[in-house]
């Protein structure tokens, strides 16, 4: 199942994805999502980011197997960062040095507490493609990344949920400007999808919604404005967004 | 205006305090919040924290001004850590060294975007004492903070978000079982309520109950199961949370 969040006519819902359009979810957190009967045609719907979390976590250094020797660590980013497909990334008006990164996300569908580690991949509902967007400029200052991973518009996630997909061995493809810039498989990260959960669930409370970045198993690329940058995740599909030059309005400016 | 967060029989609510109990509020963040007509005696309600951020952020090195030195720089830290009045801080399972600082925290009441830096402090809708508990082993062991900031219930906040408050010069008093560790103003801080907004504006995107730290002005205090930790802020309250160990049941630990 496909579960989308879509703005349309009738307002902004969870709708699950058909071949003509969506049809509206009550909740997509209950144990087996129920439909509203409303039916939505794709022409009048726009995908929106398919969740708007509480927390969003990702993994620091867990790229390849040679990052098994570091311990584990995690980094928050501002939920308020989260955008969705087709929505506009904003480079910093001081430029920066900005990379995008493409990654597996696992949105959790209830609540983490007092789960056994073998069975948390159980709390996850289901899967989405995310961006890491992060500015490597700001991430050479500051060593608490809060620039370099918060700012506004820098967590595209979408373009759904995908909560049939086994994470163990997906290909996450990053292109720019349509030219394929890097493939890789999520079996390359360091720490998989169940470890990287174990970890952060003795941490923090992660609850339905939340979203969790696993980590980017290719490197990261760089972005400029007029971009268009794509996360393709092989069986959930692509996230794409344009990359614009965001100047601050004037009396703005530091 | 003293806004509170309670459960009572009829659920979870807004409410306004009074002398004898709460009138319930039909939305804290209207221009001018109205009471639904609903008093609830005080014997019947149990205060919350006073809001369920979805962005909760701190200042890192804003203490004395000699923190003016360096460059401001903010942490983050996980909504779900949030905890109210009178709930329990739980210790990790690993010890830790666990501190706790008293601060004044904003709570923010309408987005942030497009407001020019003079006016930010518009945007505040008021203030509430915040203790920004902090796992200093952890912080000396992971440079990103995640681990020493966000561990469920390191963000006691309360009893209440006071909207008549000059945040300028108030007093935090931090005290440990009755003890009264230290005492220091707002006044102290490096770098004051409006340039802490000022200059997170520009670094993220801030709206309706997002709770931003302020930074400590007194030096931190160790806490340790058993504990009775207070802050108390002037012209607001006192935040009151004991402090109990927490040992991860049988199957969860490492």
């Amino acid at each position: 199942m496909r579960i989308c969040r879509i703005a349309h006519p009738g307002g902004i819902d969870y709708a699950v994805l058909e071949e003509e359009g969506f049809a509206l979810l009550l909740d997509p957190f209950e144990a087996q999502p129920r439909t509203t009967g409303v039916r939505v045609p794709a022409a009048r719907a726009r995908l929106l980011a398919p969740i708007e979390p509480r927390t969003v976590v990702g993994m620091a250094h867990n790229t390849g197997p040679a990052d098994r020797a570091l311990p584990p660590a995690a980094f928050l980013k501002a939920a308020r960062s989260v955008i969705g497909p087709g929505a506009q990334v904003r480079l910093p008006d001081d430029g920066g040095h900005v990379v995008a990164e493409g990654e597996l996300a696992m949105v959790i569908g209830r609540d983490t507490a007092g789960v056994r580690p073998v069975d948390l991949l159980s709390c996850v509902l289901g899967f989405t493609a995310a961006n890491d967007v992060t500015d490597r400029a700001a991430q050479s200052r500051d060593p608490l990344w809060t620039e370099a991973k918060s700012r506004h518009t820098f967590t595209p996630i979408g373009p759904w949920i995908e909560t049939d997909l086994d994470p163990a061995d997906v290909a996450i493809t990053l292109a720019v400007n349509g030219s394929e810039a890097k493939t890789a498989s999520t079996r390359d990260l360091a720490r998989d999808p169940g470890e990287v959960l174990a970890y952060l669930s003795r941490l923090m409370p992660l609850g339905p919604g939340d979203l969790v970045l696993t980590g980017a198993p290719a490197p990261a690329v760089p972005i400029s404005a007029g971009d268009d940058v794509s996360i393709r995740v092989e069986g959930l599909g692509e996230l794409v967004n344009p990359v614009e030059a965001f100047p601050l309005p004037d009396g703005l400016a530091a």
